[in-house]
């Protein structure tokens, strides 16, 4: 059985990877023939949109998928009648801008961030009033890991990057000064079947993930998580796995952005978890009975970032395991990870100090006390 | 870095998906293109002891391994020039040779099973007189599966064997009526370092591994077989996996083959144990540090035979994992197996019970009481 994945970035080929062992084999389609998924399986080289390559994937594939949510929406619904297409495209189209995605929260009645549509330089003015400094103008498609996004605490900082920002449709957000950041990933199956993991814990620094810790011990905030997990995955009729991005402000959950897909958030589940997220999404779309999302303990993700350091230095700590995606280096590129588990929050997080320290990555990163 | 796999099995398939995220990258030799190492890394097509297309595999190459011991040494030999072998040749050549083998365990004292040469009808004849019946008589050379091999309790019997095996290089062997066979499986590095799994206990029928269950409660026999398999090691000054097969009768071990790589034993340190075997293959002939054989519970493995079950029958079941090597069916072939890791030996033994039967794959595999 065949699995076609638009986009063959590390997700894809952790994907591909996960699903050898499952019998299945897998196509990406990729704008580079030299991404990371192109070392485990073919690649269709050309522009996600292309309807020509787009059709030939579908028509080789039992069910086509995505490992990036940016994928031209139109594009895939165009080859809907070639082969089954998961996630559905409603999901990936309001994954795709932010204001869908506020509005979706709404309707779900989950928390999230005061916000105002930015459209103009007066539809800005008024935005400030509403919602005041400091706030984050954003980009409403197209953004990730920080990109497309500027905090500003000043009237004239919020038209300096509203003129950065170039006349692409915007979003003006509140603030959020947070206690930490967390995820919560789950999959629902062509059958209706639901599985959610333990919720993660996410540092991040300049906009790019550096840390997940994974479970957060406090059950009522897994709970809540997992309820709006729940929600989303059912208003969709979703297929696969998704994420929700919170803030956590005084145990509160502050939604504040989906991704259709397995997320980084989600690497430590590869070995921390009895299944894996890149697993689970693959049993999901086709339909098999999904596997248990329980922890094996505490573990730790460790993003590698801009660099590759020597994988020796990790491996020489019992119990680290080491993903390098075989990506060439570049200034704020994610090129692997590592991930540990320890039998206790207390002992994961010494340990997860000590690895960051040893590879040089503690500079600005700071592990909060978890709940 | 690119590693060399001479053979493209399931073994190498398994070593490759290790290997990714390690950041490596794979080359096969093997007879078959669709080989189930294929899927997953590009195959030099042609006969193991193609020289002109070894010594290309061995210039792509930082090092080579095999996932087959019965590569021929010569043709390996010839190739020492221009890349690293590891397991070392010497450790191949003996591995290859049953009587080889036996002198081996004889030289480092480790009890093995009563043996003679058998080159000819006389030789037989004395065989015969100096073991009695029953005995195995075996090909020296070749065997695996249980082929090559026959079980004999009368001199007609015995002779008729001998003349079915067709002139072969012959060894005669007592046959051990045994309590359950074990084997023990561990890793030298380039620098020296050693690691050791825990005990593994294995159920044969027909001469095929059925079940093999992880760690044997009992910590003196598993000292012991890392004893031996130390000895094994540092005699090669061996670099990779090794495997050492044993009968356990009255609570002692007696030696009955060797496996210069991973075994399908160890299938289960996949998700039973901190490291896998496939990846403590790779960080040994690296020279990297060895990861933890430590056991993260206690797991059963079920292989898969002739013919693979539906995946959702197995997936349906917590915590099962299931590996489908690719292959085409036919009967006494290794298509597959699935783990299952639970926190307590009776657990384990129970679900495995229950997964057998599940499966239609119980009848005729029993599982013994382990100590």
């Amino acid at each position: 059985m065949t699995v076609g994945i638009v986009g063959a970035g590390q997700l894809g080929r952790m994907l591909a990877l996960a699903g050898y062992p499952l019998g299945l084999d897998f196509r990406f389609l990729d704008r580079e023939a030299h991404s990371p998924g192109g070392q485990v399986a073919p690649i269709f080289c050309g522009e996600f949109g292309d309807r020509r390559l787009l059709t030939r994937l579908a028509r080789e594939c039992e069910v086509l998928t995505v490992d990036w949510e940016n994928v031209p929406v139109n594009a895939l619904r165009a080859v809907r009648g070639a082969t089954r297409i998961a996630p559905p495209l409603r999901a990936l189209a309001i994954a795709q801008d932010r204001l869908a995605e506020k509005h979706l929260f709404q309707k779900l009645k989950i928390a999230t961030t005061r916000f105002a549509r930015v459209d103009s330089a007066r539809s800005l003015e008024r935005a400030i009033e509403a919602i005041g400094f400091p706030g984050v103008l954003k980009t409403r498609r197209l953004g990730y890991d920080g990109k497309g996004q500027r905090v500003v605490r000043t009237r004239a900082a919020a038209r300096s990057a509203f003129d950065a920002l170039q006349g692409a449709p915007l979003i003006y957000e509140e603030f959020v000064r947070f206690d930490f950041e967390a995820s919560v990933i789950g999959a629902r199956s062509t059958r209706g079947e639901r599985a959610c993991y333990p919720l993660n814990a996410n540092v991040h620094k300049d906009g790019i993930l550096r840390v997940t810790r994974a479970p957060i011990g406090s059950s009522g905030l897994a709970q809540r998580a997992r309820a709006h997990l729940y929600a989303i995955l059912d208003y969709f009729r979703y297929v696969g796995v998704l994420t929700i991005e919170f803030f956590v402000r005084d145990g509160r959950l502050i939604a504040n952005e989906i991704a259709p897909r397995v997320h980084n958030s989600g690497h430590w589940t590869i070995e921390g978890a009895e299944t894996s997220q890149f697993e689970n999404h693959l049993r999901a779309i086709l339909g098999w009975p999904l596997g248990s999302t329980r922890a094996r303990g505490h573990a730790a993700m460790v993003n590698l970032i801009g660099q590759m350091p020597d994988a020796r230095l990790a491996l020489g700590q019992a119990g680290v395991h080491w993903h390098d995606y075989g990506k060439s280096p570049r200034p704020g590129r994610k090129l692997g990870h590592c991930t540990l588990v320890e039998a206790t929050a207390l002992k994961r997080d010494g340990r997860a100090r000590s690895l960051l320290a040893s590879l040089g990555l503690d500079t600005g990163v700071r592990l909060p006390r978890l709940p």
